[in-house]
């Protein structure tokens, strides 16, 4: 136990006497100590609409020596980030449909956040780089196999040739075993990471594959190999994170691709029309 | 070909000579005929900022005697729906940034529509029975399964008993058979709904099952058999549907039920950490 | 009810007052109908080594005029065959060490009568095929994809470009729907057949691509698109078909295949060897 | 390269100036060295039908000073065993037909060796674990993940609350974690052994859980947790092991099991006819 988990144990311990402003100070610092942890007494303030010295007064009721000595604690908490536990620990109780309204908001903040933060350009290259794609292989473990799936799903339907690499008969080596510099390979890790992923993506960039990931943070293990970087925010207001954003970002490349590809798209659609409607599939015509 | 495919046509075949207001209007009906089929001229327009007489004019435009002619083919086109094709016929060439825009803030007005619409009554009962329930089956086809394996992984975690019910190396009927009224059944479907999952819920019904559906609007198939529905908003602004406000609505039923047993999901987690750690699964503390 | 289940009825009727011998007749007639249907009484007890005439008075025992019309109702029963209830019902009490036997030994016999009556020209048509193809597709549905799975993971290995076909987050017809004429289907199914699975073979016909079936019987409908057929016995003692013989024939595809790619599949275990050491993924250096 | 290769290697120099018998002789080790390795040259000739002093000669061939130095080097290659490389440089070229024939008369091979050498009250135990348990989970990585896939399909179909345990949207602990003292967990594993399968089967010991393994030898890794042990024996003429015998062990514990069950068998698939009948599902009234 070092110095992050004591900020927690001092939020925990104080809690109960804060005011109403230090609570929200102390929320947000929770949800989004990896911004907070950067941030001046100011800024900080500015960003929740508190005045910079009800923040100072913050750190002093949790027992800091000023606001620097509360940012040293929060840069901490970045390396070692909070465990479900902890998070869980640190939600109030609240009925459901305050759950309801916290949680959606939070995903619609987690959406703006991702729309702001996201390096355009590297969108753009990612875009291109789907279309010239020899074969894409989609490396996700855990729960992030539901947004690799999802993807998939659609970037076989406009171009093909798409799969996803997560363990079954075979191992992820075996999936990923022939990829080349032709290929590209989308990386989809949010936290926990998986170290597989992680290996994965470094042997595709031994066989000099394109890598592009698709996660939280800068400071993922999954940036480190790499060539294009799409961030997607993941905080959620209470134990779990949330995929929300990184669904969005999803839906958007594929209607970036899709729409660079319209005649074949419309094409293959028309087909599976056809199709469906032979084979009697689904209940109406949408689509 | 009826009267609603006639109004996608009238769109097209004058879309160019169309003001830039009654583009609006026409951009408007596309991604959202399912409410513009029952606003009043003076309702559409007030939603978009846009005169009433414009919104009259535009129906003038595509050949229509007055708006309720056009509103009847707007209600004749919800029958049938936009197919893919057509949707996709209808976006009009942009960028990449712009695409990204427009569906990450197209995703954020479906979580907002969502959390406007949704029933509270019925998120509550669905908590409830969440944590009532013997045994939770998750019925999803095609894309849904990615959000079903979302919320099973989690309800998993919390409560256990939760299985997907979807086509594999056992059929969804073989799956479902032993399902009792003590059970839970969730039905999550989206345009285009399938046959199988509308089936699976008819027969969970004859047992006598609890059902919830998850779903898009009140007039899809899931609600037939369903004791409470829940409605999440898919709409996106090119030719996927989106699965973001579904999945945001899943991270709140998750928080909810979570929140209500706080000590068992703590008691759960401090365990996986340990076996995580001994066993080196992944590479930080955070969960 | 038919005639085919009145046999049936009559077995169990009679079964009691048989012979010693007329029990082992009944016994090979429930688990070769398919065969003993087109048997004369001579060919019959020859078969099982019990005199002619004892044929004949078994016909005689269950009530029919001579043995040509017990043939009838045997060629009756492979139209409808038995349900898996009645195979049920006919299967003695046994206890665990002999069900053992029995089954173990019955699989032994289905591997046998797999490598007496498989079309051997076809075989090898098969294995050029699988070399040749430019893509492969697996097609199966419930039980059977196990086998699918287990050729794709082999084929993968040795020639790669192979994809197993069956419901997931995309429906089986978005899965096949670019397959060509270089393109190879191998469908396998057994007893029950799956709808889904004849038509997405017929569909693949459409588009001109090679067909194989793997499968129980010359009369399984997977047969009638296959340019190939491949059978693979599948009886079982009891109430549950076997995929016993047609995995021992998946195996001998591989080895056929693998040895004809001798260079390419050394490589790729080599590579696999290099790959798994260096991260550690299995526990001895067997491979 | 140790002794072990060594032998391999020495094997591969001198193939060429075998005598006939000795090529037998050869052939058998390669594909039982497991055995060989504790055999006496009498025991090994008598098995093979060649003379013991013909078994000793090819000692010498090889170079070794007597049957006793071949033996110490065949007990150093079982500790390492044949990569996948090794034997299939050891396979000689053979066509189609050839291969065919020798796959599946191995796999009776080993079929009938499963039967002479699994422990009969070990299977008798199993069967009413099977029945006992409040829960069963089946453990498997790789392609070991059909045969867990087939069991758990059956006996989810013959007493339910079944499920294979194999990494996926939750990984493996998290699917293990509830497990307690009246469940039952089966750990299916062949070489090439997964680390995590042996990790997943410790952590249910110390939950109290009972635990069999379905695995290859009595030195498997898998053998150290386990109370009972089913051995099945998937030896392969060339460079893949088979699953024929385990799977046909497979089928001999469903078979058994739903003998014991079999009014709720015989339920269970009236209910499930007439659903399929209603829906639609197969085609044939076969079972």
């Amino acid at each position: 136990m070092g110095r992050a988990d004591d900020l927690i144990k001092r939020i925990q311990d104080n809690y109960a006497k804060l005011s109403k402003s230090q609570k929200i100070i102390a929320e947000y610092i929770i949800n989004h100590y990896d911004k907070a942890a950067f941030m001046t007494a100011a800024k900080l303030g500015a960003t929740i609409n508190i005045s910079e010295s009800t923040v100072v007064r913050f750190a002093n009721a949790l027992g800091y020596n000023g606001y620097p000595e509360l940012q040293n604690a929060l840069q901490e908490l970045i390396k070692t980030k909070l465990t479900t536990v902890q998070r869980l620990e640190m939600t109030e109780e609240k009925d459901e449909i305050a759950v309801l309204n916290n949680v959606l908001k939070s995903d619609i903040e987690n959406i703006k956040e991702t729309l702001h933060e996201i390096d355009k350009e590297d969108f753009k290259k990612v875009v291109s780089k789907i279309l010239e794609a020899s074969k894409i292989y989609i490396v996700a473990s855990r729960s992030s196999i539901v947004i690799a799936e999802y993807l998939a799903f659609y970037l076989n339907l406009i171009r093909g040739n798409v799969s996803v690499v997560k363990p079954g008969v075979s191992d992820v080596f075996e999936q990923i075993l022939r990829v080349g510099e032709n290929d590209l390979v989308i990386g989809i890790g949010f936290p926990r990471y998986s170290k597989r992923t992680v290996e994965v993506l470094k042997y595709a960039k031994t066989q000099r594959a394109k890598i592009v990931a698709i996660t939280d943070s800068l400071i993922s293990p999954l940036t480190s190999v790499a060539d294009e970087v799409l961030i997607a925010k993941s905080h959620m207001a209470s134990f779990v994170d949330s995929l929300v954003a990184p669904l969005s970002l999803v839906n958007a490349l594929v209607v970036a691709v899709g729409l660079k590809e319209r005649e074949k798209v419309a094409d293959t659609f028309e087909k599976l029309e056809s199709i469906w409607d032979e084979y009697g599939v689904y209940i109406s015509k949408q689509g």
